[in-house]
């Protein structure tokens, strides 16, 4: 086995989800994950958690959801799972990234609404979102599977304490600011960040942060105006979707489009009514991830992005208390600010053609 | 995808496990069992059903295993999912069935009882087992990947109705017996079955049987007195064993062997004091397995053979309210009766040298 699966899965179970002995610890395996998933059971062991581990596979998903009437309930069984998991780690793997692509969008609506209690009990736990380095991701970012998994391991193994006192400066400029205003070639739009808290996401649910690899700041934008294209290219639910657009008023999309599929677009929007606000604001700053490899989690770190979500907002970003943007879907959406581009926060420039104001090169 | 394998996946589901609308069914796939599970998932979205997968792989449990510490605690999230499903269904399918041949048997028998509230949930459940064909299995049996899929449909796929009816025959011999002996060999053995009830083993949860294929009859002996020899190879927890011998007083196993890894027999019976008594006494009646496969789901089931497990026994066997033999394994064990035996019920042969009374060819 590749030494640097086996530093993934500890990077993962000690810096990223810090299990403690006695944990109970979900694990859900991609079909192509198994390598990750062997070292991560190990290394679960040398810390005396316990374990269960879920298949995680698109075409059994496809499979049920096709041949299911639509009337969804919320499974018990899978809510008593992880109202009882004390974290979730889920190991992405799978042979065919558009496995789930005939499976009609109203039949996804209608099942993630139903396990929506599910969803909530699982985002309640200390869970963490990794990729397995497989051929088919390989061949979705173009690329070949060695050189991917090059991509992958730079990107996941990082000095993660150092680029997380990196992000905290970000952090406090957000924390302090009231609006975010994102102008670059179409795109104008203006959010309120009033009374939100950014998460500085370090690949560490000690930071509120569940993914790895991570590196951007994010926060829970509201009463978004005005309009934002995305170029960087990716694939929603299986399928390709092209220069999406999305027109806001009085913090909700009134207009959207794309040059290919927009009906995905359509689907994911029409989920229900939180699916047509924001619930995240995201600003990519690693610079270890040097290209968009079609998956969300890679490409929304990288820097010289900006990426949206349109749904549920992150309890962290919110005042105690507080409910932000509710829905049962959460999609990221990215553009690319490394030209002709400029994020000000009240007004101020804080980053102008992908360099931050802190660093070298910036043009006040 | 061949045809048997949906075909499988419809007796499981109906024919097994009865699964209606709105049941909450866990799914547990085998490594390489993926074909079988899409083709499960399938059937349970037609009839409306929920579903969890859970990943089974022995090189996890193994890496999982042999990193912890040994103080194993009951994980309480698998025991919760288990407590609010309906239905498991165990699709076994693995890549190399000595995967975790190199855990020792003190820390296996460390978890198992810990595992045991877990286990205990999960059979109050309609749970079934059933097998995948895998070239590991095929290997194992030592046949070819195409001759072992043909062995394992002309096992699952049957007239189970009709089946169920001739072993009917057989369980009324058995409820209405007090005692059992069987003669072959150097093995020697009486059991008691008063007040137990044998179950009609006719592969469904309707008649109290959990395995696909099926096609036994057995019941939940006690006071076990005198030897008995398993002469059908097999291989327990990674391990060929070879000819295991137990020897019973008052109902417990006094000493034993093997003539090849008698350690991994020790092991099982040293678990705890219930794995020293037996919890099965079964008689194989399925003619439409012709030979031993070294898989104890089909080998068990072989007409001309009675199998005896050490450990739990099953509580459909037992009166109500009463507790059976209590243990944290059920390990079964194989003897041939094919030749020169006779297995006698209250001192009255009810079958001879493979055949039973009722059948033609038999010898008074």
């Amino acid at each position: 086995m590749d030494e640097r699966v086996r530093e993934h899965a500890e990077t993962l179970v000690d810096w990223s989800a810090r299990i403690e002995a006695g944990d109970d610890v979900v694990v859900s395996v991609g079909v192509d994950a198994h390598d990750l998933a062997v070292a991560v059971a190990e290394v679960l062991g040398e810390r005396g958690a316990n374990l269960v581990t879920t298949y995680d596979s698109g075409e059994l998903t496809r499979a049920h959801l096709l041949a299911h009437g639509g009337a969804f309930e919320t499974p018990e069984h899978e809510l008593a799972l992880y109202e009882n998991a004390d974290a979730v780690l889920r190991l992405s793997g799978g042979r065919n990234t558009s496995a789930t692509a005939d499976v009609p969008g109203a039949t996804r609506a209608a099942h993630d609404e139903a396990r929506k209690p599910v969803r909530e009990a699982y985002m309640d736990t200390d869970w963490v979102g990794t990729l397995h380095p497989t051929r088919s991701f390989a061949q979705q970012a173009g690329m070949s599977y060695e050189a991917y998994r090059d991509f992958v391991y730079d990107a996941v193994l990082r000095d993660w304490e150092s680029l997380a006192e990196e992000m905290g400066g970000l952090k406090a400029i957000l924390d302090g600011g009231s609006e975010v205003r994102l102008v670059t070639g179409e795109t104008d739009l203006t959010m309120s960040i009033e009374g939100r808290t950014a998460v500085n996401s370090a690949a560490s649910v000690a930071y509120d942060s569940h993914n790895l690899p991570s590196g951007e700041v994010f926060t829970a934008p509201h009463a978004t105006e005005g309009e934002v294209r995305f170029d960087v290219p990716m694939t929603l639910r299986g399928e390709r979707v092209r220069d999406p657009w999305l027109r806001f008023e009085d913090g909700a999309v009134v207009a959207h489009g794309a040059t290919e599929n927009e009906g995905v677009l359509t689907d994911i929007l029409d989920t229900d009514a939180g699916a047509r606000r924001l619930g995240e604001l995201g600003i990519g700053m690693n610079r270890g991830i040097d290209r968009a490899t079609d998956t969300i989690l890679f490409d929304e770190k990288m820097a010289e992005t900006v990426h949206l979500a349109v749904g549920r907002a992150y309890d962290a970003c919110l005042p105690a208390g507080e409910a932000g943007n509710d829905s049962a879907v959460h999609v990221d959406l990215i553009t690319d600010t490394s030209e002709d581009s400029r994020l000000e926060v009240d007004e101020e420039v804080i980053q102008r053609n992908g360099t931050f104001r802190w660093e070298e090169g910036f043009e006040e």
